[in-house]
């Protein structure tokens, strides 16, 4: 009986594959109903899950739709994935580095909800540019050009769309086992060779504490190896926001900028040497410091950018006519010193509040809006001085927001 | 925001009333949804509930309905209540013994969900007798008689009933925070002056440790304390079912003859001389010895019975048409032996396969089914020998019950 399932993990009780079959499939089917599940969720949220549990359910995710074959791309086939945070567009840039340097990439993600927009709506601010292509034009693309970034289509892992919605309205998103369980079961129905998984740590990141990172990271590589799916994973902080910009045409314009080498050293230009880094070893098996030239050479040389506006072209962009709003207000100094630090959670609110990020799933977005750093953490500041330029459609309440900024 | 809360509890904290009312009462508005209702049940279940939190969350059920006033009523207005198990038909001895000694008793109980029927049941299985007096009616026959004993209104504590049927899909039942709440907002919601808790425990009720029967105990008398409401409580067995008799019309024929006195000495009879010898001490405060000799006094002198009688009556039912069904089958010993236990929760299953409970909550009941018992523990049988009769309506699946006595 259902209510014995989840009683059973309610007293900390494993799962079989059986159990979690029934009570999985039986939500798609109707059968488990919504505050079911959510019970259920609750109780893997609270008692966790065992290895043998987390293998079934990532099946049972797989299984619930298709598995893409890309056997038949030459080369070693990789995909990148990120927890999520504040600024993160670094997709945006790996993508194109690699895939100048010859290595295939394919990934397909997903919108935001809270904080800002996901890489598809960073995407979806360049008029024009397609996020729904379907399996056999994704297939197409990757073998013409080497790199695309689409929309997760519905045939993978339908299973993790359902399961996430609930999540999301039920306070059982932040779970070890279930995000192991949600980002492997996409990866391995995507159909990369290699994964590269960059997990987030700190107070704009859904994991808050270095070793609930580490526990995922130890468990999407146990997951990789049933699939003989070879995962590799940064752990990588999210306590201050990725680089200067948040919000979606901002954040598309700040890539541009980190494609064509113009800003160097900030975090977030560090952050995609270093993932694009991986990657490269990954695929080709050379050294790290052989693939950090490739990778600093590829963009020096424009290749990098090239491929960008190559993939943007594709995908029937036209990043001409990318955007942000007219309206700008800044946030000054209130006293003299150096900025100790700023607040990745606080800059994700604001940008919420500005219309960048959903707070429902049925929210529109402004993609012209967000935030524009001027001053990083160790900057020296006067009284006064501009912090960071906000761009707005309707006036946004900045005293809400004060205390982004920690100066002593 | 809603998930903020459900979050707060899931990470183990303290709700605030303000919490907790804006949660609950949003659910019966419609605000907060079912499956997030079942994320925080589920949360309290396994992180627990402070006091504070247990105390505001009675006030909150209280306040979501009416408070009956029965301080015109002259004497000690007791009521009694049972966390409920299999055969468990106490109710309808008890109040008809203290009724018939002077002690008003008003009782409004439940039906049942699993294993048999609740007291409300069974006393729908004398045709005619009504369960759904208004407020008026109870008060006014309280007055008359002394003793009354109906359904739940629903304008006592209806959030308690919301909530009940949520838990009950949810598997977030055995809580003891949460039973607390339930009880005790309904009894105090009730007006009685003092109120008498059975707390059962074993395998054949909600709790099954003696440690969660205690916690209950404890809590009860604390929420009591809050109110001014005198609460006892008396922890009973529950992994022997109570008496000879499960299913409905049974159980009631075993209460006429415990209340004819013709059955002495089993756990039944003896639990309603305590619980009615407990319920005199507190509504007359005489001592324990001098209340047991009015109870044995009130069933050897027929008294206690012509209140039972005088009851039904009142409710309009008719005693004289209480049937059983008539196909019967018998369940015989496969060995000689001792009887060493017999399992009140496989008995509580049988008979819901008969038809005696309900699985879910429309599920209608067939009053005549039902098992006898005609063996007890600790009782020496010889192989062949009937250990119980299975009064049933369509064939029941006796072999799937095999293992309900225990012989050594």
């Amino acid at each position: 009986m259902i209510t014995d399932i989840i009683n059973k993990k309610r007293l900390g009780k494993e799962l079989s594959y059986h159990e979690l079959d029934v009570f999985f499939n039986g939500y798609l089917e109707g059968t488990v109903k919504d505050y079911q599940m959510s019970s259920l969720l609750m109780a893997i949220c609270i008692n966790g899950m065992t290895e043998e549990e987390i293998f079934a359910l990532t099946k049972i995710f797989i299984d619930s739709g298709d598995t893409l074959d890309l056997s038949f791309i030459p080369g070693v086939v990789v995909d990148k994935h990120s927890t999520g945070g504040i600024g993160d567009k670094t997709t945006l840039i790996i993508a194109p580095i690699v895939a100048s340097l010859g290595v295939p990439i394919l990934k397909m993600s997903g919108r935001g909800l809270g904080y800002t927009g996901g890489t598809i709506d960073k995407l979806e601010s360049i008029p024009g540019y397609r996020i729904d292509l379907s399996d056999e034009e994704v297939i197409k693309q990757v073998q013409d050009i080497g790199v695309v970034i689409t929309g997760q289509t519905t045939s993978l892992a339908p299973m993790d769309k359902e399961i996430y919605a609930l999540r999301d309205v039920t306070a059982t998103v932040s779970s070890v086992p279930l995000i192991a369980v949600s980002i492997m079961s996409k990866k391995i129905a995507g159909g990369a060779d290699k994964i590269l998984i960059d997990i987030k740590v700190g107070n704009g990141a859904l994991l808050k504490t270095k070793k609930e990172a580490q526990e995922l990271s130890i468990l999407v590589k146990k997951i990789g190896k049933v699939y003989q799916k070879e995962v590799h994973t940064i752990i990588s902080d999210m306590n201050t926001p990725l680089g200067y910009c948040i919000g979606n045409s901002l954040e598309v314009m700040e890539a541009q900028r980190i494609l064509k080498g113009e800003e160097i050293g900030n975090n977030l230009t560090k952050l995609c040497i270093d993932l694009s880094t991986e990657l490269v070893c990954m695929a080709k098996g050379v050294l790290p410091q052989d693939a950090q030239d490739m990778v600093l050479q590829a963009i020096k040389s424009g290749d990098a950018y090239r491929k960008f506006l190559e993939l943007v072209e594709a995908q029937h962009g036209d990043i001409t006519r990318l955007s942000i709003s007219k309206k700008c207000k800044e946030i000054k100094a209130k006293k003299s010193g150096t900025i100790e630090s700023i607040s990745a959670i606080k800059l994700g609110e604001l940008s919420v509040s500005l219309g960048a990020g959903r707070i429902s799933k049925e929210d529109s977005i402004d993609y012209g809006v967000g935030i524009e750093l001027t001053k990083q953490v160790g900057d020296n500041v006067k009284k006064g001085e501009v912090l960071a330029k906000v761009y707005y459609k309707k006036i946004p309440h900045l005293q809400d927001f004060e205390d982004i900024f920690t100066i002593s």
